[in-house]
Order: C-alpha cells, then structure tokens, then sequence
C-alpha cells in the first residue's frame, strides 16, 4: 500500500510537470501554468470521485496531492530552461503514473462494485481526463482523442485488471500485472510510434 | 415504464450514432471516435445525476447504456460508408432520443422535489449536455449555442411537462404530451429551417 | 448575513450581464446567450458545491439565483445597445461580486473543514470557474490563465480569509477583511493594469 502510494505521488508529479510544460508552450502566465499542472495532476481523480459519490475528492481529503502539484507546477514555472533535460526521462515517469494511475481508479471502481465495463472506464478516466481538462483549456482537441495509443494503454491494463479480478485474481497481484501492462504499451507505443486507426474519409 | 425504457434506448443509440459521426468528421481515430459517441449517449443524463446527487450515474447503474452506445459507435466507425443511407432517418430518431430524454431528466428531477426552473433546466440539459460536452471535446463552439432551435423544443417540452405536472395531470398523459411537444417542434425546425433571433450587433 | 446574501444577488447580476455580453459579442442566438449568463453566474458555486457533496447546488435549492440570471441575461439580449453606458459600472458591480463569491466559497469551504489549500482552491474556484466554463463554451482559451490578474485577487482574498480563521478571528471580520482585499486587488489591477509575470520562453 505504501508502495501504491509512491508510486502514486511519482505520477502526480510527473503529471503536474506535464501539464505546467503544457501551459508554459501555450505562452500562459504564471497563474495559468499553475492550474494546468494542478488539473492535469488531480482531475482524472476527482472526475471518478465525483461519478462515484465518494466527495470531497481524494485530493481535497489529502491535500498532499495539491501540495505537491502545485509545487512542481511552480518549479517548472520558474526553471523550465534548465530543466530541459527532464522532458526526455519525463515520458518514463509519465508511463509510470498512468499504470499507477489506471490501477487505483480500477481498483476503487471495483471496490464501489461497479460493473465490468463501469470499471473499466473509471479507471482510464481516472488516468486520462486530468489531460483531457488541461486540453480543453489551451483550447485543443484533446490529445488521446486525436492520435496518440495513451488511452489504449490504459484500456488494456483496466481491462486486463478487471478480468483478473472476476478470475479471482489477489488484488495486488492483478493491480501489479495491470499496471506493468500499461507501462509497457505506453513506452512501446513512444518507442516504435503506434498509432490506432483512423476510419476512411 | 418499458415502453419509456425502449424509447430511452433508441434515443441513446441515435445520440450515439451521431457522435461517433462527429468524430469520424473530425478526422479522430477508434477512441476518439468511441469517446464521442458514448459521451453524446450518456452526458446529459450523467451531469443531470451528478447535479441531482444521485451517484453513481444512471450509466454506471444500468451498464446497458455504456454497452449500447460502445456498440454502436463501434458499428459506425467501421461501417460508416456503408451507412451513409441512415444518416437521414436518423434525424428522426434523434427526435425520439431527444423528447425521451427530455421527459425523462424532466421527471426524475421532479421525482427528486425540484422547483419550477430547476426541472425544466434539468429536462433539458438531460438532452442537450451530451451534445454540448461532444462539441466542447471536438473544440468547437457548441451547436445548439450558435443557430439551432434544437434546445428552444427541449425547452418547450419541459416547460409543458412542468406546468402539466403542477396542474395535477397525471405523470404518463404529462410526459407524453411533452415528448410529442419536443419530436415535433424538432422536426418541424428541421424541415422548415427554423431559427431563434440573433441580437443586433 | 442579510448584507451577505444582497451582495451575493449583486455579485450574480454583474456576472450574468457578464456571461451574455459575451454572447452577444460572439454573435450567439438568444438560447445561446440565456446560457451563457446562467453558467457564467452560477457555474463557480455549482461546481463548489458538487466538489463538497453539498447536491442539489446552491443554484437548484434557491431558484432566486437562476431566476435572477435569467432574467438579467434577457434584459442584455434585447437591450444592449440601450445598456452600453452600463459596461463601465459593470466593472464595479462584477468586482462586488468577485469579492462576495470568494468569501462565500471559501468561507463554506471551511464550515466544511476542507484543510488548508483546499479552502483557498473552492474560494478561488467559486469566484471563476464560472468565466472558465463560459469561456470554453465560447471556445477561448479562459481569460484568467492567460493574460487577468482577475484570480490573483481572488487567492490573496481566500488566503488572508483563511489564515485569518486559522488565527482565530471572528468569520464576519474575516470575511469582510477578505472581501475587501480581492475588490481592492481587482480595481487596482483594472486601473493600473497589473499583469502577472510570463515564463521567459
């Protein structure tokens, strides 16, 4: 448990993180690059606690979620040149919060007995939707609806976590292959450029 | 109450359908696609439940909804050329969806002790916010903000529910006078390209 | 509290007048822009409220608040041209109001002993996710993260509130202390110009 949680602050940063850079490309000011760090970080979360009746949010009920975004959002802020070099090592980190990610808001979903496909969706939302709000206020397509195998990723994992789980799978053990799922589609999917079809125009 | 549920069903799978169009519009690949269509499907209803504090959604519930919509956004993505005959008839189904749902966010926020404008707000935002969340993702200005007297039936039909309601009609003969209401003004706009006014600039 | 509550009435005429200028500035038919000053006068508290748990919303238990903007977003629809003279003053009102839905939000936050950033967060959130949502419906990129120091006033008001009451002063101190600080930030920063600083690119 103390390694989910972890695990779960590495993506709440790298997320944060992301999401500042996201706000600095797009010229905002300081106050904006705060709130899409914030909100890439903390919104896929709270979106799921808000579908699950489980509110305040996980990230009002331990504000270390907030601290903690909004501390990296500001260092970004102010130290996005000399940490260029971070951009590349990001994208692991990135992978690493998505599995971790994915695997919470699936648990939790199961956990409140929603249902197969229910779970399922909650737990790519919980992983997603914080960067589908960070694109819809730079005033974009969001970017997993567009072209990237993010959300598939995710979808392999929450699929392969909730099929576990009806198996009769121990919990960590399906949370640990899940999550291990859905980094490894994540880097393989940077490193060879996957892409999903597109339908014909 | 199965023929209010079969209706229900059939709006979800025409606002289905026609998200997943919008996406195949938009150029989006299979999940962007699958994301629009589900999210035309089930947003109003969900936002209506959230708003109502009766979580988790109806979606989440009853996981008819999420399959029906996945199946047939699904359906669409692969088999949109060959459908391109429905894309007419299917206005008149989105006419169903859209009174059924109208009459269905109308009665429960009833049902939960809304008053006046709160129901009639919640009838029709059971039936427009799918819509609106569908545009918003695909960046752009929503339709029924811009030029369509698609909310303007969904409005009329609530209105009348409400009233019919307060006037002690019975809750089967109210809901179905306001559906008529809202099919009809529907596809009247339709056929005779009816607009609301636009303030002189 | 009386005081309390015509300020907050105040507060949602200014911003309802707001929300359908804007409307009219972008050229939307009158559905278009009813909506646009509803979300913009009560989207901030709806989404408190939602946050909290505390649903229906403000908005759906005392139907003044949607009457109130309804009301005033038609007056702006037909009278525009007349109420030119009034987009000067509306800068008063709309500060009036920013500074009464700060202390609302946060003042609630903490009757609803959310910690310490949370507060500050639902204060800041109350008085501008309503201009975020009618932003984005507008398909811009939010006013506030791009270029006002609109927000900043709303976070020192929520701050000193905040810290004031972990200090122990009266709530009714407080929050007048609080309210006056985001109005004083607010008009300074219309009349001086005040811009928070950018990311060097």
């Amino acid at each position: 448990m103390s390694l989910l949680y972890t695990l779960d602050l590495i993506g709440t940063a790298a997320f944060a993180a992301s999401g500042a850079w996201a706000g600095i490309r797009r010229r905002m000011d300081l106050l904006g690059v705060l709130v899409l760090g914030v909100v890439t970080a903390t919104g896929g979360g709270t979106l799921r606690d808000i579908l699950l009746g489980d509110v305040p949010p996980f990230s009002f009920k331990d504000e270390t979620y907030l601290y903690l975004s909004f501390a990296v959002a500001l260092v970004v802020f102010f130290c996005h040149r000399r940490l260029e070099f971070l951009q590349h090592p990001l994208q692991y980190f990135d992978a690493v919060g998505l599995g971790t990610f994915v695997v919470i808001g699936t648990g939790k979903a199961l956990a409140f007995e929603m249902g197969f496909i229910g779970a399922v969706v909650m737990g790519v939302m919980t992983a997603t939707a914080g960067g589908v709000i960070r694109d819809v206020l730079s005033n974009q397509v969001p970017l997993i609806l567009r072209k990237e195998v993010y959300a598939s990723a995710c979808i392999a994992g929450a699929l392969l976590m909730v099929v576990l789980h009806r198996l009769g799978v121990d919990h960590p053990v399906a949370a640990l292959a899940a999550a291990l799922v859905v980094i490894a589609v994540r880097l393989l999917a940077v490193r060879y450029n996957w892409a999903l079809p597109r339908a014909e125009q």
